[in-house]
């Protein structure tokens, strides 16, 4: 990436976005026009610092990014906001006290990012080294060689790179609205705060601490989430719920040492086969869940909320042609609709070898990484429960550590679940809520589009913690394009995007 | 390993193994104990060259090492038995002739072993730097510091390597019985071959080229195959038969990249759960497999092989504690018995990541490696086409490439399906053959225990070329520890064992 950072050139900075919207938006448009190669080049540098929530080192480097961004930007009482666990990354805060203002926004990112595997990325990418694209990969994108010779950034290019989408946009889009509102004088009408997070992605375990511990600077009338994709029809939405999030890590055994598949195939249990089982049970072929009790503690939508829901355009169709998908998990349910429902997802499995290290063995244990998200109603926990509950009912002696000897002669099927401590419970924001228009107003006077409202957003985020701490209201608006591989391998973002979501912020900073 | 092995010093050699048998066998003994240090350290030194079929520099290393050996043990007309096909690892290959013989026995063992995964071994092991604990890791063996203070060493210690039981110990077993014949001026009746293949453990892929092109120099009246371990009990073995092999490398794919599990969890289909249900369909609760015809082409025990097999010590329940099985796949069927039945062995299986690396995403493919043992009457073209048309009967359409979009379109469920090209059939020499009951008698010369006689490993080895090739007939006899983790990680071999090899592979060349 250094090499063409130093060959980025301040002349290349013509964007062609074509939208137009209230003169506040087209005079940030001319901003980021104008800025465009300081723009990304300082965005790629942020980039280029590796994120992960365990990686200290990583973490203290973005954190001192950040503060410096804000500092030089004119955000007053930039501080770190540490939990009292200690070592755990720490929050970066700020504020902009304006005069005679007696609301509060807060603006919420995260600045960590999913853990890697580089040799899952695609050819010439490396997940900290940040490389525009003329496109998506799979579209025949192919790497910019700066200065490009058209001297212009096109709005359609991608950088990729960790956290490009997930969550360093936000920050960025944030810190570079309030500087364009500087640049620009626009008025401000309400007090700001900035709250970046340091281990969303490992699952907020700490975000509790630092809400109750800085429970009056955190005071405010509404949280703007920044965080999560745009529509997939490219159009802009605005979420007013999340989904919450939950695991388990899931080992099966067999033999304690691994056996010669020839000489006790047929006789030694397989735990990938017995994983394969289990696994298999939990799903049926329409893609229900068939944990017993999985869906019952689901909260309805209101029927506000469900008109909401069925305003949002179907992207079914044009998500199966992109994704390659001919036949969806739950046949007959759109993608809005499966989004109300908790899931289970697998995100990783594993036993023995594939590929070239494979070899004629029977494996000693197979594992599982399930993925669960809830909707309203869900107790995180107990939702974990319900899945263990399901293990146990397949015959299985549940355990939390490797089988002993005594615990292996005792049972025949033996599972290591590993409950993850990082979950949360889903949140919704009241459509209702007297604000809640006042911030849709705002998004729309950045697009000519219809602005898209869910009821909820398939992803997650800790936001329940904010209404538990803080009893703060929230309100999410994404900004990343779709089709970012967020959380993967590849992971990108559009130009267009990052400078629209500037756009974005820029307007719900300067709500009345 | 290097250091050890400078640290060995001559004084420390003397074995104490308890066994006495024929005159021959004593001197045989008393051989290997005079030399246990420069045996053992030259052991070490030909393990320590690296031997995956693949690796072309690792195994030229090899086969010079064996020249070596060979010429230095006085065995004539040394030399490589290269395949038609170039580059393919060769044979090494060497004879004794014997004034007046007019049979021939050829010794058969493998130099390749299998691949690794260097990070699955234990703390302190690599998969080519052998050492030597003071027993099994598993129940507290510690490497051994040389010298060792008490200046002998035990029959019951191991070297952990890779190949150290699977199947050097094959080849220095033979060579070092040949030398222990020549010091001895033991008289030998039989002309003898020395066969040397490198890559049995790839499946053999140019075994059948070999046999064709040298088939006279080849003749003989019976092969020696010296590969697989002794029986669970400890006792010796030989072995008429063994399984064949196949191998099914299967994909199924979801969407054409990787999603964010929150906002397409539900929606898209997880290519770990499909595999899961495709995986969990081809077996019953029972330990069955449950494809169409799987079980149909077995040709049954002939009375004299179900005697035999009935006459083989029941190693269930010490296998079970040994190995911390409470449950066998196959409820109710013996260990001697489930081997003389196909089978069907998930050897790896993989989608998306586990552990550390486990991010919120549904996989875009996930992949299974099969491995198919066979029995007298499979056909392995045959049983990979079962197994096939198992995959299309559960809905899949089945290509031999990732899929086009154009196929993405068309089909809902996609697996690729790769049939290894390294099968092989099942192989069984007729227990009423004249030679065998010398066979076995010079095995029982060798031990007080009784000798197990199996009429099938459960173990496979290309010896149906030998028949269709050659018109030979082969008998197995094993030497290696049953606990050995052959094929798998921490691979080792018990001095006894190598030793008592030799004692055995002795006594076969010496048959009248």
């Amino acid at each position: 990436m250094k090499k063409q950072i130093t060959l980025f050139t301040v002349c290349c900075s013509i964007i062609q976005f074509v939208f137009a919207q209230s003169p506040q938006t087209l005079k940030v448009q001319e901003y980021t026009r104008k800025n465009a190669t300081p723009l990304v080049r300082e965005y790629m540098e942020f980039l280029a610092i590796p994120n992960v929530a365990n990686d200290e080192e990583g973490i203290k480097k973005n954190t001192a990014f950040i503060m410096n961004m804000m500092t030089k930007g004119g955000i007053e009482g930039v501080q770190l906001l540490t939990p009292t666990t200690p070592g755990a990354p720490p929050v970066v805060y700020g504020e902009v006290k304006v005069p005679n203002a007696k609301k509060t926004l807060v603006f919420y990112a995260h600045y960590d990012g999913q853990p890697v595997n580089p040799k899952q990325w695609a050819k010439g990418l490396s997940p900290y080294d940040p490389i525009v694209y003329s496109g998506a990969i799979e579209d025949g994108g192919a790497p910019i060689i700066f200065p490009p010779e058209k001297a212009v950034i096109e709005p359609n290019w991608r950088i990729y790179c960790r956290s490009s989408s997930d969550d360093k946009a936000g920050v960025f889009a944030i810190l570079k609205a309030y500087e364009a509102i500087k640049k620009n004088d626009f008025k401000l009408s309400y007090n700001l705060k900035f709250f970046f997070e340091g281990e969303e992605e490992a699952g907020s375990p700490h975000l509790d601490e630092i809400l109750k511990k800085y429970s009056s600077l955190l005071e405010s009338d509404l949280w703007i989430i920044c965080d999560g994709p745009v529509h997939q029809s490219g159009k802009k939405q605005i979420a007013f719920g999340v989904r919450g999030d939950a695991h388990i890590d899931l080992t099966v055994f067999a033999s304690k040492r691994p056996l010669h598949s020839g000489h006790y195939g047929n006789w030694s249990p397989n735990p990938a086969m017995m994983l394969a089982k289990l696994l298999s049970s939990m799903k049926d072929e329409s893609g229900r869940v068939t944990i017993k009790g999985f869906y019952d503690d689901v909260i309805p939508l209101t029927p506000l909320e469900q008109k909401t829901l069925s305003e949002v355009p179907s992207v079914d169709e044009q998500m199966k042609n992109e994704l390659g998908i001919k036949d969806v998990e739950m046949p007959g349910s759109s993608l809005s609709e499966v989004l109300m429902l908790p899931s289970l997802n697998i995100n990783g499995m594993q036993s023995g070898n594939v590929g070239k290290m494979a070899s004629n063995q029977i494996p000693t244990y197979a594992n599982a990484v399930i993925d669960l998200r809830l909707v309203l109603g869900n107790d995180w926990q107990r939702q974990q429960q319900k899945v263990i509950s399901h293990i146990r009912s397949q015959g299985y002696y549940v355990i939390d550590h490797d089988p002993t000897d005594a615990e292996r002669k005792e049972h025949g099927k033996i599972a290591k679940v590993i409950s993850g401590t990082d979950g949360y419970n889903a949140q919704r924001t009241s459509l209702d809520l007297p604000i809640a228009q006042q911030v849709i107003n705002a998004v729309k006077s950045t697009t000519k589009d219809q602005v898209i409202v869910q009821p909820s957003m398939g992803g997650s985020l800790p936001l329940f913690l904010f209404e538990k701490y803080l009893n703060a209201k929230t309100i999410t608006a994404p900004i990343a394009n779709h089709d970012n591989n967020q959380h993967a391998e590849n992971e990108n973002i559009k130009i267009k995007n990052l400078f629209d979501g500037i756009e974005t912020m820029t307007a719900l900073m300067t709500i009345k």
